[in-house]
């Protein structure tokens, strides 16, 4: 699959919100990069991974979690 | 097994990590019930799972844990 690039509304309270979303991001395999942005509550993700892989990844987190 | 009950140090920073730990026990079979102080920054939980398995669902929150 090539690569792709997904935007996600997170609910992120807090640097240690953010924070613990950057911690999963960084151990799934599949994503070569990402944004995080705690002010705007985003989450961009650039990922050979579907949409739905990204999705669950994320909501692992236990943050409310949507794609946009 | 019978249940156990363990005891965790979880890195939570405002109730937004917190609310995070606490829908993915929610979720998780076989915990029976859980107590998460974000002002000790602790969570116990009482479940027929292994310390291992509990752990390993809490760490899924991208939230520093250990045992204590």
């Amino acid at each position: 699959m090539t690569e792709q690039t997904y935007k996600f509304k997170v609910g992120m309270s807090c640097s240690g919100c953010s924070g613990a979303v950057d911690r999963i991001l960084k151990k799934t395999q599949g994503v070569s990069s990402y944004d995080i942005s705690l002010e705007n509550q985003t989450v961009v993700v650039k990922s050979t991974l579907s949409q739905n892989e990204v999705f669950e990844a994320i909501k692992k987190s236990g943050k409310p979690v949507e794609a946009i």
